[in-house]
């Protein structure tokens, strides 16, 4: 008998009938002997319903009522699954953020867990009662309602799954594992039966949209085993957790990439202390978020910096960079809103040698440029054009040989 | 400067635009340099919509989960409320039930208010910020979240101008104030300036659905003076409060009626002790609502049993009076579900005989014939075959010239 948490998404609780279906699914996985707390998100809508009546009545509401607004679609979650489950026999009981305790930081709308008292939901598991958790939210000390932000019903079950000392964390969403690249792109994509944590954070910050990072990094802090299944298939999903000695290790676990980037270079700037800082700072005070930073080595006192930044960030960060490039007396900015990135991960790369080289071989056999590249202890991620995207996915999946198990 | 307690229902709060014009009210109020705690209502539609969901899971769920659910109606309408006081540059907090804190018991749906601590709303208040709460909602002493039942709302506003000791609670509603009787009946009726708790109850419970039985009765426990408005338009309202010494009282303050009566009788019942417990216990062991319950003196050890239901009850009454009938060896049951109840209120009558003559003498000289009569201090009822409603209530409203201040 084990001890699991489940957490159901916005799509999976979309309705009552599938909110009904969900409670099928728990039901049965109790009848297998297992205790089991379930955390649960907004039906899908209900969060952005809510977030347009608050848009009606301000454009930028206080953060402290926007939460007690938002909170509200996590609560008829819980109260119509308790329901559900207890039409078909089973005890359920249903616990708000602040009914569990969830403590968190007061920082509304991306709150961060601090603490969970699990007692009452330990009481009602020896009862064999299902206890049903509101996603995405918590209290801070003075009992306000806190958010964790969108997505954080992710992070709520992997932080319960810590504080219950659960066996397993199961994330049931519309997709039923990780795959090796996305099966949109490459056919021969496989579901992984299991990724680490590590290779799992690289996969998810470049865009395989399945997790939330926060989650990840959670559950491996609190080396909590992670589970991504379907909500509406059946499979075992893919097991995300450490990795294990003695097993042996692909090397490449999957690929990942993104689209949506846009590349941005300042050259002919002069290679002294602080330049990169002042270049990027003024990036990062009109909030746009940098991905891959590239600075390569300086000649003749001069050196090229590139970065990348969503595509939708390009036409503002030119119009800074125009600006800052004067300040700092370089030579011009240049940019490229339709590139591409593409990553392969694995923490087998970590022995591996040749790795990088084998990778730069079958792009170049397929006569596909790398403008550029950047590499991590389990990852090597190039940036191309992006009509080459769909090209070398499928090339490095198929040179790395991932369709195999 | 006065701290006034306002209570907002669900039409006055039904849009977003209605939301910020409540706002706007708020803010004069505020600018006149009075201290405001304003109860809100879940948005007109919202209970409903929710109360929908639970149905299509289950027909009888589980009350705390219900109170769980329905209770983030009025959540939703204190963050939009307070948002669009910050808006306009007024400081404002929003409340749950539990984070006031009203502690109810744990009857989930009917729940009762056994205390409040005003102590952090008194803190709002002290600072300058209006205090936003939900109605209708509190939390039990283990914070389950539970619910006062249907218009608790009102009850909400004046248990906490009870506990906060403020000067008055008001009552926002879609009508003006209280009338001497319903307009769309008698044209000439008159909004009352002033009418006592005692009044209103009578007026309350016979029909003029204006407030909450309970609100009033609450309020005139804990002496809370109590004012009803409109939303929409200006005015002054009904006060609803003790009656002064030495203010000159009118004999009669106004004429309520119910459509929607249907009457009973048990002919031939043995006159023995016991029996009336007998026919009605069965009534009320099957939830039904009784109203008048009449029985005159018995003649020959014999008596009739009179009592009035709801007219929706009436087939199921009259089915289970068929059997109480022959287990009790009374002699027959007949009923009429088409007659309605007119009553006459006023505190005035305590202290003046021979108003229910005039009353009666008044009715005869129309022609209508009454066929039950009940009286209590203050309130003297007839029930009155269906088409004579209009003119009865007509006759009595000018007789007691109700028209004039």
């Amino acid at each position: 008998m084990a001890l699991i948490i489940q957490k159901y998404g916005g799509t999976s609780v979309g309705t009552t009938e599938r909110i009904q279906a969900i409670a099928n699914k728990i039901i049965d996985c109790r009848q297998q002997g297992h205790d089991i707390a379930v955390v649960v998100s907004a039906m899908s809508g209900e969060t952005n319903r809510l977030i347009g009546l608050s848009r009606e009545i301000s454009r930028s509401p206080v953060a402290r009522e926007y939460d007690v607004l938002v909170s509200t679609g996590e609560q008829v979650t819980i109260a119509l699954l308790s329901m559900a489950l207890q039409e078909q026999g089973q005890a359920a009981r249903s616990y708000t953020g602040g009914q569990v305790r969830i403590l968190t930081d007061d920082a509304h709308s991306r709150a961060r867990i601090r603490n969970i008292d699990g007692y009452g939901i330990k009481k009602d598991l020896n009862a064999g009662r299902v206890a049903v958790i509101a996603g995405f939210q918590g209290v801070d000390e003075n009992g306000n309602v806190t958010t964790l932000g969108r997505g954080g019903s992710d992070t709520t079950a992997v932080a319960l799954a810590a504080a219950l000392e659960a066996d397993e964390c199961q994330i049931f969403t519309d997709v039923d594992g990780v795959y090796t690249t996305d099966p949109r792109v490459v056919p021969e994509a496989r579901r992984l039966s299991r990724i680490t944590f590590e290779e799992m954070l690289e996969m998810a910050s470049l865009g395989s949209k399945v997790l939330q990072t926060r989650a990840v990094e959670f559950a491996g802090k609190y080396n909590v085993p992670l589970r991504v299944l379907s909500s509406f298939e059946e499979g075992e999903g893919t097991l995300i957790s450490y990795e294990e000695a003695g097993v042996e290790q692909a090397k490449i676990s999957g690929i990942a990439f993104n689209r949506d980037e846009a590349k941005l270079t300042v050259t002919g700037v002069p290679d002294q202390p602080g330049v990169a800082y002042r270049i990027l700072g003024p990036i990062a005070d009109n909030n746009l978020e940098v991905d891959m930073i590239i600075q390569n080595i300086g000649q003749d006192g001069m050196t090229d910096l590139t970065f990348t930044v969503h595509r939708n960030d390009y036409d503002k960060a030119l119009e800074i960079l125009q600006i800052v490039a004067g300040d700092v007396g370089a030579r011009e900015v240049i940019g490229d809103p339709r590139i591409v990135k593409v990553s392969i991960v694995g923490v087998g790369m970590r022995s591996h040698a040749g790795i990088a080289s084998s990778m730069f071989q079958s792009l170049a056999n397929e006569g596909i440029n790398i403008q550029m590249i950047s590499t991590s202890e389990i990852k090597i991620s190039i940036v191309v054009d992006e009509k080459y995207l769909e090209l070398a996915v499928r090339t490095l999946h198929e040179h790395f040989q991932l369709e195999q198990d």
